[in-house]
């Protein structure tokens, strides 16, 4: 069978891992110039991530992550089943610092880890969300919000305090919104 | 014992799996607002993305990618054991493009998918490399090198051509470099 990504040919397909969030598949393959190879990859599900402008300032999550530690992110999480990337942007922004509303704009996808996994990133940019309350999902008590003026996020992520790739790309992709 | 990251106390672990460029890890976890849970994640080794500019033109390789198809990125890819960031990315641009030396500039670190894996991608920015013979790695044999300027890259962004989130990032962050 020839796969449907042009130049690469499947001919086997394994899954050696999986676990309720991530599943480990390890595909032989042969690459578009004629290498024979074992391409192990993880499937997981999609994300959003959402550039809050509220009064002009950008609303950003700090949390303590189990894997790097403090740091600033743009409100956003992992996609559930049947739920669109706009359902879910709504739902984490509102959920992580009770703002819902105002008017969004999707600004496409990014892929974090494209060697590794295929899930990809949504982005949406929502202008003038107004102020709920905050429904934190069980694990996320220790959220702080932040709002930042466009200057004071710029040298957030120049000082390093925005590790998050796709917050990153978001919050200048907003930024550079005609 | 307690983790050295604030808040998250680690109370078991294991590797329910391990191939050649990945392992998966699985802790048993308290989190800072005091649940159990299991958490699985993945360790791979921290990759590196090169904003070059050359003649004023950003340098991005096209290549047709198993998991995502056809992309645009910044040229880069994954740390070589006992490689600094800056070696590994020093040679990723040598190979996929030919240019080498210019000067160069570390511009931090992120990290792609900080509730997945902690892996790191280096970000630098290379001025005025010079060119030299292209050397690609076995399976890179498709390569494309493309020198866009400032606003053609940002084009290339926002019609989603640029899949890949740091080399996205980096994009806009080399290009606002002061």
């Amino acid at each position: 069978m020839t796969d449907h990504r042009s130049g690469w040919i499947v001919t086997g397909h394994s899954e050696p891992y999986a676990v309720g969030r991530l599943m480990v598949h390890r595909d032989e393959v042969v690459t578009p110039d004629g290498l024979d190879r074992s391409y192990v990859w993880v499937a997981a599900r999609d994300q959003v991530r959402v550039a809050a402008l509220v009064e002009g300032k950008l609303v950003f999550v700090e949390q303590d992550h189990y894997l790097i530690g403090r740091t600033l992110q743009l409100p956003g999480g992992t996609l559930n089943e049947r739920e669109s990337p706009e359902e879910a942007g709504r739902r984490e922004l509102s959920e992580e610092t009770g703002l819902h509303g105002g008017v969004w704009q999707s600004l496409g996808h990014l892929c974090p880890l494209p060697g590794l996994t295929p899930l990809g990133v949504h982005l949406f940019l929502a202008i003038d969300a107004v102020t709920g309350p905050v429904v934190l999902e069980p694990g996320e008590g220790d959220i702080a919000v932040h709002r930042l003026p466009p200057l004071e996020a710029i040298e957030a992520i120049r000082a390093g305090r925005i590790a998050c790739a796709a917050s990153v790309a978001l919050v200048y992709a907003a930024l550079a919104q005609p």
